[in-house]
């Protein structure tokens, strides 16, 4: 079931003939499923009382709906109807920020010419210098071809700008980094490749977001072989170290060890393939990896070199059949894949004790309320359920560890790191079947991740 | 003579046995020719007293010296000497700036998932919308190879980083204007051009900068081809505005008109290439160009492309000879090559009421004293002398106006409406021999500018 949000939220400015309205138009909008958020009086228009009504609402439909709801009101006029997201993102939601002034031909002599000419000429003696001297040191490209942005798909690179903006707003907030959109008008592996390379220079890590499986293994694979920056694939990496450290509190909660469980995943994207090969590193007990068209199969000729290696590493019981037979008498189930995929029965099959973490935004494998019935913990990407698995407890920790120690590149270890570090972030009394990750809000999280990230990023034990 | 200035600034702590030390110190500085900005007293360390002293140095040398002229006082003790224009540098000099707050879940999910959503998909049904709903609206890419970064020449791309951060806080500084600094790590034309086409989707401008000619000709006019944001060459185009400009008050005051001089053009990299030809499109008399081997030749087959039009286009009086032999009779003088490549007799020979334009930085063509012997109006790139023929006059109008109308290109039409614009910042009353160019913190000319190419961009008369 849907609910309203504030991610559909609207603002109807309202006319009144007198001012016992204000209740009755609060009442119409909540009687008609909406969420008064807001209610601000602005000035009087020709004698009418004006106010501004705040409401969360579950799409356009509804909100024409809420409109007429008022309008209904004998005496109450909606004026104007705008909605509060489209207004946020005007004209974007980052910009550049000087952090010197200039307010005087010092200040431009220092900065720019001729004084900067010192800055370039230490730096063109000694390269290095440019994580000392200039932006490098806390920039990080958030890379995008736009060819799989959230669920909606291959929607190009201007489609996908707003949200790689959103993304360097979370940097930021989280982490104080400076992370700047590179929305790429290519789907090219080897362009691609070639032009974040050549981009490197300005930054300190790339942030690779919402490309395509299978095209996103190589790019991130050139890349790190060829850049002396971290590169990292947030959907692959930043969603398998919330995972695992999701899984660990899990496995603490009902008293199994991950040597002992067995994982169905349903998902072979960028984000299964990922937790996959975190838990396989980390000794899971076994894990059994299903797309659509149920369990891997070893000799299925048409799999991907990532998926073959996958189906060549997992299932030692060599299962065949749907994500039910994965699921049969299973520890875990873990779903990086469509809504409503997996069935009540299906979690009912699974073992005592059962973890499910059902990741499909925005709209989940199950229903975390049937989900509930049978296994001991349910997770889901949602913000309006208990346990949200979502990758800002992540990402702006690890960058920020790895910009503070000027690591060169990112490695598993130090995605181990920042999982135990997740983890580790909520304390033994607060762990519950309710509780199994940190709120993105912790204000804890990033420096604790932070920390561990740059120990083992700078060749310290992790 | 170079001049202490505030490009090397130092700052000095040093202590004191006595607090009537402190004038000796200060006197010590001025003597040995340093220029003392600063003097703050610090907490006293030990008994003894601590001041800071900050001073404009010449370079290197110079402060060591400064240092010494201190140390030499009976009870003054140098204990540290700090460069600032490094300190000011230190971790680069612009941020990335949310522009919506993130304090709540709501706020999230508005700025991004789930709500950004709805914005990506706005878009990818109507991609014009990215310039009303993202970043677009108000980004510059500021695009170089490191091929040509001030006069230190061919120093790559991170070592061009600080021009490139520079130029951003100048972009918004003057003009509010979102630039971001794109350091590429190759000078092949065809990778250049390809990377920057791919990127465009993120920006509403592209300006290049510090690309060696003759490669930056080639690598504007195919990406003005291809792209459907405006694309400036600075080095060329703002540099030809502003000593347009500057020309037009000049002849302003000496009485003279643009189609009666002869030009005699001293440098045709980048920069003299783009003068040459706007003024022979706004019909100048006649125009001479040379370059360290002499006045070009038409006949000269190692010429490129676009010397060898400029050749064709100009000196009809073919002809033939060094500098020297081009200002003879000259009415104008502009050099943008190197220092001191023209000698006073050279400029004693010009016609009377000669202006000259010697724009090499930081050492001019002619020492502008000289110049003045025999020049009516005299200008230099120097922001120690009058007329500071300076780029900060144009860019940062030029693109404010480009991006205010949402302009696909650039024209010359729109360079010489810039021009015209900021000829005319500097009112007739105000015009002299010595003010023929507005300061670069006089406020109204960016809007003065915009509001011009704004016009003449959106298809208006300029």
């Amino acid at each position: 079931m849907r609910v309203a949000s504030a991610s559909y939220s609207i603002t109807m400015r309202v006319t009144l003939e007198r001012a016992s309205l204000i209740a009755e138009v609060s009442s119409a909008v909540n009687s008609a499923n909406g969420l008064v958020t807001a209610l601000d009086v602005s000035e009087p228009v020709e004698g009418k009382m004006v106010i501004d009504v705040t409401c969360n609402a579950l799409g356009e439909e509804h909100a024409e709906s809420l409109r007429e709801a008022v309008n209904t009101l004998a005496g109450a006029n909606v004026i104007a109807l705008s909605d509060r997201t489209f207004l946020m993102h005007l004209g974007g939601t980052i910009a550049v920020q000087p952090k010197v002034a200039l307010k005087t031909r010092d200040d431009l002599s220092m900065a720019y010419t001729p004084g900067v000419a010192r800055i370039s000429s230490a730096i063109a003696k000694d390269v290095t210098l440019a994580r000392k001297l200039t932006i490098k040191r806390n920039t990080v490209a958030v890379v995008t071809d736009g060819s799989a942005v959230l669920g909606l798909g291959n929607i190009g690179p201007e489609a996908a700008l707003p949200v790689m903006e959103g993304k360097a707003l979370l940097f930021k907030r989280f982490a104080d980094i400076d992370a700047w959109p590179v929305c790429l008008a290519t789907q090219d592996v080897d362009e691609i490749v070639r032009i974040v390379e050549c981009l490197a220079p300005v930054y300190g890590g790339i942030n690779l977001e919402d490309i395509a499986a299978p095209r996103c293994f190589e790019i991130e694979q050139r890349l790190r072989e060829r850049l002396d920056i971290p590169v990292f694939h947030d959907d692959q990496h930043g969603t398998a170290v919330v995972v695992y450290a999701a899984l660990r509190n899990a496995l603490r909660v009902v008293g199994k060890d991950l040597a002992n469980v067995r994982v169905a995943l349903l998902g072979v994207g960028a984000a299964g393939v990922a937790i996959a090969r975190l838990l396989l590193k980390e000794g899971v007990g076994d894990l059994v990896g299903c797309n659509r068209q149920g369990i891997l199969d070893p000799d299925d000729v048409t799999l991907d070199e990532d998926r073959r290696w996958l189906a060549h590493h997992s299932n030692r019981e060599a299962r065949r059949g749907d994500i039910g037979t994965a699921l049969e008498g299973a520890d875990i189930f873990i779903g990086v894949s469509g809504s409503n995929l997996v069935s009540e029965a299906q979690i009912a099959a699974m073992a005592k004790d059962s973890i499910v973490f059902a990741l499909a935004n925005p709209d989940p494998e199950i229903d975390p309320a049937l989900a509930r019935r049978h296994a001991a913990i349910v997770a889901t990407g949602r913000s309006d359920e208990p346990n949200q698995i979502n990758n800002v407890l992540a990402f702006p920790g690890i960058f920020r560890g790895l910009l503070d120690v000027g690591a060169t590149r990112v490695t598993e270890d130090v995605e181990i790191a920042a999982a135990r570090a997740i983890a580790d972030a909520v304390s033994p009394e607060d762990l519950s079947a309710e509780y199994i990750v940190p709120t993105v809000f912790n204000p804890h999280v990033v420096h604790a991740v932070a920390s561990a990230v740059a120990r083992v990023a700078s060749g310290g034990e992790r």
